[in-house]
């Protein structure tokens, strides 16, 4: 891993959870773990998929918030570039080396667009996505007055229900300003369909899929007959890339949870009706958690609560064990049901997150686990950057 | 405020949302803000009535998890100290300064006690929980190892189901345990209902402090029969207060969220049958969002999705706002129904949110504002402490 950071002033259980070099038992908990192993066995497979389907894979940075994950995306599962939703989030990648950046999302604040338009000036080809031609303008002032470039992609909203324009007319209109504007370059479209990605069965998220395709592919259609070639034609996550590999129009992947996996995503199924975490991903993250009071024999009070995850997508799945079960959170306690006393004071059980992204946005260090060594320890880089 | 940090070397927009002297509106989004003349009438109101019932105020530092607002909360609302959840909490508030602090918790990981005992080396007093008599040996070897004295509660389940033990027979044997071990005081009883706080109706409340006093009663009266005096009977939150306050035997309130307030808290009655954040306490503490996305007309995006809180307990509500709401949350947007087309790009909202505590553990910096002006900007200085 190149870039990694001086530990030396940073204090075990105060600053950080573990250092490299400890024995993985040792490691304070609550901390946020990442099997390595199970982690380069994810970005390598869905590197090798993006090859060998003629997709550039863009890997998702809103997930993991990590210039050391996102290298490690690079450089063994070959993705082009990051990206991210927060002019914030995209300084700290621009920082840390990463220099082809797409922020996935709308920036209208003038001290954002402001900060959007010196991002080529630290190394980073910068992109960006627009859904108002209002805001053509300012993009446009802000690079000219840097004397930057900024490329910008129309969003469309096939189905999410977010950001995004719904109409070709609209999608012409944006890009014909943006082709037209000063300092910016049109690049082509942003065509998440973030609503489906969840939904279990691989047939109802094929049919959102395919309406979403549709979409896409009538704007490039027409943007070509106005002369506008699409450079990016971007979207795609860990419930879909293969649709929009398959589909003949997109030609970038934005997968971010794959690498994770967390257990609201492991749940879907894939077209043979199996969950996503019993052999496409593996789980590659985990909260590590100790048991710290037993005073009722059927159920057991472990240290991570609400502040160590996010329950938005339901509680945390403890990994390997039938025996116990996870049931409440609060702010700083888990209650596990371990209807047989078989919980022990200080054994530590590793939980699957409802939700990866935002739980790994509360923690401040990744701890790489190998074997039963710490081997990393990674900072979250773009933790509480929302700006 | 005293040990204001220097944020000289911090970037708006980058590092921190705001600086000392800006105009609110120009408060980078999304963005922790506190209106500090409501949070200063909060915790005057409340200090105030902890005196005139002859209670020491012991502030919940778990909730906002800030050296600054806790010194506020000693200086103008007579606190009498911190209680906190974590050790690593604990030792942000005593390298802080404060110099008496109550670790509401179990602490049972080898590393921990041993941090924990080293506490009073800094200059705090130091009191931690305890529910199972084998924790006892551990914390006397820790406190005699570093010349210490470590003070100890006996923790009762009074109703939370969490941690804590369920009957005087118990507390007896943990509490002579304690008062005969090296380097350890028997300083009193921890006994917070957690779990009827947020009830909405004042009487249901009611019944079950009823039997949680009965229980903490019992135990005091048999305790005083052994010789053993309760210097420290502690509990009561924002939704019980009054009734700990009337028991006769509790001496201590650990209040948390009466000093920002939440939407799940603002919904519970008080006697008269009136919304707590109707008259008894102001919304003190919101996230500042902006409008970044308003392509379809009856829709506005907002800025702060989870990425910057916790909706475990629901959805944040739009402050001093009837004809928008805000009706979905993900990762970093979060969309607003404004059917009559009322919000502009940039606008800003004031969202309250469901949950204080894990909310403020997502931000790095608190944003003080007073009328227009920023007045000052803290950090949530045990963010990340979950250890």
């Amino acid at each position: 891993m190149k870039d990694a950071i001086n530990l030396d002033a940073y204090e075990v259980g105060y600053d950080i959870p573990a250092k490299p070099g400890m024995n993985a038992a040792d490691i304070q908990t609550p901390a946020l773990v990442l099997d390595l192993d199970a982690l380069e066995r994810n970005i390598k497979k869905m590197g090798d998929y993006a090859k060998a389907h003629g997709m550039r894979h863009r890997t998702h940075g809103k997930m993991h918030k990590s210039v050391d994950v996102q290298n490690l995306q690079q450089e063994l599962g070959g993705a082009c570039g990051v990206c991210c939703q927060k002019v914030s989030e995209a300084e700290v990648f621009a920082r840390g080396g990463i220099t082809d950046i797409l922020v996935s999302n709308q920036v209208r604040d003038p001290a954002k667009i402001d900060r959007l338009a010196r991002l080529p000036g630290l190394g980073a080809r910068t992109i960006v996505c627009v859904d108002d031609i209002a805001n053509v303008a300012e993009l446009s002032a802000a690079a000219q007055e840097h004397g930057t470039q900024i490329e910008c992609l129309v969003e469309i909203d096939c189905g999410a229900g977010r950001c995004g324009v719904t109409t070709t007319a609209d999608v012409l209109e944006i890009a014909k300003a943006i082709d037209a504007a000063p300092g910016l370059k049109f690049s082509g479209l942003q065509a998440y369909q973030g609503a489906m990605q969840h939904l279990d069965s691989y047939d109802d998220r094929k049919a959102k899929i395919d309406v979403a395709v549709a979409m896409v592919r009538e704007a490039v259609d027409a943007l070509k007959v106005e002369g506008l070639d699409c450079d990016i034609v971007g979207g795609g996550g860990t419930g879909s890339y293969y649709f929009e590999s398959n589909s003949g129009v997109y030609n970038e992947l934005q997968c971010g949870s794959y690498a994770f996996m967390d257990a609201d995503y492991g749940r879907i199924l894939d077209k043979d009706g199996n969950r996503i975490d019993r052999g496409e991903w593996e789980n590659a993250f985990f909260i590590l958690t100790s048991v710290m009071s037993h005073a009722k024999p059927d159920k057991a009070i472990v240290d991570a609560g609400l502040k160590a995850q996010s329950v938005d997508s339901g509680l945390p799945v403890i990994f390997g064990r039938d025996d116990v079960e996870y049931i409440k959170c609060s702010d700083e306690h888990g209650v596990v049901a371990d209807p047989a006393g078989a919980l022990r004071i200080n054994e530590k059980l590793r939980l699957v997150p409802g939700h990866c992204d935002p739980t790994a946005n509360v923690h401040d260090w990744y701890v790489g686990v190998r074997g039963d060594t710490v081997e990393c320890v990674w900072p979250v880089s773009a933790r509480g950057r929302a700006y």
